[in-house]
């Protein structure tokens, strides 16, 4: 096995023990980097300098006694919305050409702190607004989509190029790429993870968030990047908490929701099948199924929609005035969209939002988990713009991949994706698991029971 | 002295040492207001018969040692904004004929079961989107106008004709009112006491308080009326809290915010010297004045009605639909004025809401309190629509009355505003406290301390 192909917790162990050094894991990464990037599009910068430089001060830091903790050394990409001090933050888009952040953002400054060796920037949709990223290739099929926002960060984990990435998540962004190929994702409790430095679509749906090989990888991300900062307005005075699961995989007590509805409609039926075969495996051991009506379904896409375009739009209002020949047409689109929106309809959609989370508090005090698919359909061929459903609904391709995302972000609740199989052509299948505001523990402490019935997942297969 | 002249709190401790029966305060109060509302229009309704039957069973109670506390047979209007089950809430409006409560509010509830006794619903401005409340005349000069929106409790307070009342406060509503009645009149801190049950004017603004005729009055209600409920979204898990100030008027070691922008810009001289003299007495008490720089001043107006606007149109949306013709003109003409506001506008001011609550929070660090005047100019004559200031400035009457307000409901924080004397012409001038989020403690122990130092307050002149 090469280091490349580690999770982060198993390199951390061997980098711990000094059997592995962070200059061999980094070198190791790099070189998957060479080999496999050119055909993924994963990257919109590679640092290979600066991350030897990092590496070997780890490596230094390390054989010297000083170890900074689980993340030592340890290399990983960044969603290309989040700002490193002295780097462009490109967020994919010809608006941003010499762009250059003066800072690092929260983020990129705890997992600094924490000892991670930064590698490069990651694609995503253009300013985080679209569910496909169309620079990178999905890392299972290259013929199919990444999965968006954050495309490059799930392509880079689930190929070998990064050890674990950042992502950002509105409407899906993490869980749909994270999905699509195969790795875990968590969109945390909306407020947990401060936002301080990376670029906003919408804010009072972003989330930033780990995107790993394992959940027991995600939890220790998390406890990195978790934390106050009051340069987020929405960040939560919340104290500092060790998210790793424990060992056991005992789920006796636990109530998981079985959705009745919404979650499993228009849902493809090979993920219908490996996500309820998932659900089974976490009866056995030893969790309660108990059936829940998702509440005011009929109002989750406008309220999404109706929050996000008129925030993204307030963002880009000056940009879409003096460059909108520089944005990407589906982007542009959008954005000029918000304009056509009345001041009462973000109302309404700040008013169905409301509403919606008293409903889903009030549900997720019958049930500890809600278990459900990730996305409705997995990862489709690039070119292709509409999924027809069996019902005879046609639905956009990005449409289809929020729907499922969306409830999350509306609401603020913890949502985390696990790989659950894969379809009958090969590409990778996830299941969702929504908690209590702030009850990431739970959400993790299932994923990682479930991980542990499953034999060990390897790297995509046409990275 | 009669009972009707009597504090909340001085009645209080006569009904509990039975020198004073629910019943003849009941009586004294209601024989009050047949002789002085016909001249005040302070009340939508009075409902002697209830108040007579509520004041013989607390009686009772009391008779058979069941007290409830403070509030035990206290005599009280409630605006009509505020629910009270099996009763019309008017909002003083033609648009709610027949109207009928089927529930108590939160705090119609809360109240009556400390032991309260309503008197009747008062008048407010239409729906509360006002500064005058026309329908009432001025307690101290019936030619001048009662202050709004929350101008029927006031008036109802300082004449005599409620021991205490209940105001709602979105621009400014109990303060302004309040100052122009010489009463006491508080602004909790957002989302400390819930509204359920109480029409809304603007969500995000909203707030419901006591008027009375001293600081703990106030305090006294206010501990019957904080806590959370989560029938209302924006209503804080706090734990209850007696609010009763102690009996020191020591201020040494706090210190005290004095604005050297915004809140001493074009206010009436007379106003002016009456407020910094009390400031003055609070630094006799062993405050320390600590100049302070308000900031972002240039977005409060703005802020103001770009948040409220909006969010009233969308909760009248369909009656402006419906029957515009039974609005009053300048409530239609605000209401239909939203239609023309754009997401982005609304978007905008969101924003500059969250950047101001962060930089007061940032000036709060620096000042326990801030002080400040209430209102720029005393009571207007009823006719008055604009008023001049010697920089040639001319502005709308509710402009000034809502200039000083705004802020603490743009930010949330709470405000309590306490007579400091009369200007020339006998009318009261107010003096506003402001201090950070849930620190209702430290505002209410200034005011008291404040009040000690000064004659006890009669009633209003005019009434």
């Amino acid at each position: 096995m090469q280091p490349y192909e580690l999770s982060l917790a198993a390199a951390a162990d061997a980098i711990r023990a000094r059997q592995l050094s962070p200059v061999e894991l980094v070198d190791s990464v790099l070189g998957r980097i060479e080999k496999v990037e050119p055909h993924l599009g994963a990257y919109v910068t590679v640092t290979a300098e600066q991350a030897r430089r990092a590496a070997s001060e780890a490596e230094h830091e390390a054989a010297h006694g000083r170890y900074r903790g689980p993340l030592h050394g340890i290399p990983m990409g960044l969603k290309d919305l989040i700002d490193v001090g002295g780097m462009a933050t490109t967020a994919s888009s010809r608006v941003r050409a010499g762009h250059r952040a003066t800072a690092d953002s929260t983020v990129a400054a705890r997992l600094s702190a924490a000892g991670a060796v930064l590698l490069g920037k990651t694609h995503t949709h253009e300013f985080a607004f679209g569910l496909t990223t169309p620079q990178t290739r999905n890392a299972w099929d290259h013929g199919r989509v990444a999965g968006g926002s954050s495309g490059g960060s799930a392509v880079a984990v689930a190929s070998g190029t990064a050890t674990f990435a950042l992502g950002t998540d509105t409407g899906g962004s993490i869980r749909v790429p994270a999905a699509l190929n195969g790795v875990v994702g968590l969109k945390p409790t909306y407020g947990l993870v401060p936002r301080h430095g990376v670029t906003s679509l919408s804010w009072s749906l972003d989330h930033v968030g780990p995107i790993t090989r394992t959940v027991e990888d995600a939890a220790l991300i998390l406890t990195a990047l978790a934390g106050h900062d009051p340069r987020d307005p929405a960040s939560l005075p919340v104290p500092a908490t060790d998210y790793r699961p424990g060992a056991g995989t005992d789920l006796t007590g636990l109530r998981i929701g079985l959705p009745r509805t919404y979650y499993f409609d228009n849902v493809d039926p090979r993920v219908e099948t490996a996500v309820r075969h998932a659900i089974g495996q976490l009866e056995t051991l030893g969790a309660r199924l108990v059936e829940v009506d998702i509440p005011m379904t009929r109002y989750i896409q406008a309220t999404q929609w109706g929050l996000m375009v008129p925030e993204a739009g307030a963002y880009h209002e000056s940009s879409l005035r003096t460059v909108p020949e520089l944005y990407q047409e589906d982007v542009r689109i959008l954005l000029e969209a918000s304009e056509l929106m009345s001041a009462g309809d973000y109302v309404r959609a700040q008013r169905a939002r409301t509403l919606m989370r008293a409903e889903w508090a009030r549900m997720l005090e019958e049930v500890d988990v809600i278990a459900a698919p990730s996305v409705p359909m997995t990862a489709v061929g690039a070119d292709e713009e509409t999924v027809t459903w069996p019902d005879g609904t046609v639905e956009g391709v990005s449409d289809a991949y929020v729907r499922l995302s969306a409830p999350a972000n509306i609401t603020g609740v913890p949502a985390l994706t696990v790989p659950v199989g894969h379809d009958s052509v090969g590409m990778p299948i996830g299941m969702q698991l929504l908690g209590r505001p702030l009850d990431e523990p739970t959400l993790l402490r299932v994923g990682y029971a479930y991980e542990q019935t499953q034999p060990a997942r390897g790297l995509a297969t046409a990275a």
